[in-house]
């Protein structure tokens, strides 16, 4: 079923191929999950974001500094892409840009879903010093940079727009002051009497 | 076209209901496109792009700082999701997540897409002072930001995920150094002799 949602998304697989798949016959579907696709691809959602936030966890164990396993969290990705032939991106993705307001039980699985990586991504930042707040975005942004990024990288083949994602933003997060030249055009937050 | 693609994706949408909201008949469309309906998609993926680039120039037009404009950008989208009740967000993203690697043309139509919207805020960048590769790394994550953020607001049906997205963006970009606490482990960039 993860597999089928993350090639073809939630409205281009049919009961039939996850039976086939799966090698049930359609009782067993309809005993187990009498809500029919819709409560299997929530089942599904729960399944995918359960195994991403052990991945993390498992990253977060081993390497503590939480900007070094975003690093490493979207490396990941981008090897996954890459061994796939830039098939697999995050089912989450696929799904979540497929359902629309009807789809009640899965939008809530999804914003569920990224929800419970913003905040593993959050309580590691918090845990390296960030307030709350800053750590709530920053999380916000890496769940986008891992999306967007898998997005750019799957449509042109080729992990260079990953690998671009992941370098600006693991060079703001660790070494900010790369991020700052003499601007051409001064900023609203231009200190007064810097020069102009 | 474009909207029946922002809101239900390519293979969500029929021939027969493009043809239906365009009010012609299918002789027309396969006359004008007699690559059908893939054919007719690659067309409206260049027109969101002209569209979406032609929004970038005039924002930069009135706003010449590249990270204003692209808070603007970030919350121009913002208000359109608000605005459609959660349902429209970004067409070239619905539409990539759906095509596979035997969507030939589709695919290497968004490629240009997003590598025509990473240019354009990329040219912006250097004009401020950055690198020609800092610029690309930048709009790559700028996007990824763009596309991201759109993707957990729309299913959270709530704004909060895409406003901490353009948050946690325009403070590392504009003010970086307010991303450094001390960290609570040393960076592998912490520089020798620095307090652990």
């Amino acid at each position: 079923m993860t597999d089928a949602l993350r090639r073809r998304g939630f409205h281009g697989v049919g009961v039939s191929d996850i039976l086939q798949q799966a090698g049930a016959p359609k009782g067993v579907l309809y005993h187990h999950f009498p809500g029919g696709k819709a409560e299997l691809a929530v089942a599904a959602i729960d399944q995918v974001v359960d195994r991403m936030v052990a991945g993390l966890d498992q990253l977060l164990a081993r390497q503590p500094d939480p900007m070094q396993a975003t690093r490493q969290w979207l490396e990941a990705a981008t090897g996954r892409l890459q061994a796939s032939d830039f098939e697999s991106g995050c089912p989450l993705a696929t799904i979540a840009l497929e359902t629309t307001a009807a789809d009640t039980a899965l939008q809530a699985a999804l914003a569920r879903a990224f929800d419970r990586l913003r905040q593993r991504l959050a309580g590691a930042l918090t845990g390296a010093g960030h307030t709350p707040a800053r750590a709530e975005a920053l999380a916000a942004l890496i769940v986008s940079a891992y999306e967007g990024g898998l997005l750019q990288a799957r449509v042109a083949r080729s992990t260079e727009p990953l690998t671009r994602v992941t370098d600006a933003l693991l060079d703001l997060l660790v070494a900010p002051a790369a991020a700052a030249p003499a601007p051409a055009h001064p900023s609203t937050r231009t200190p007064p009497g810097a020069p102009a």
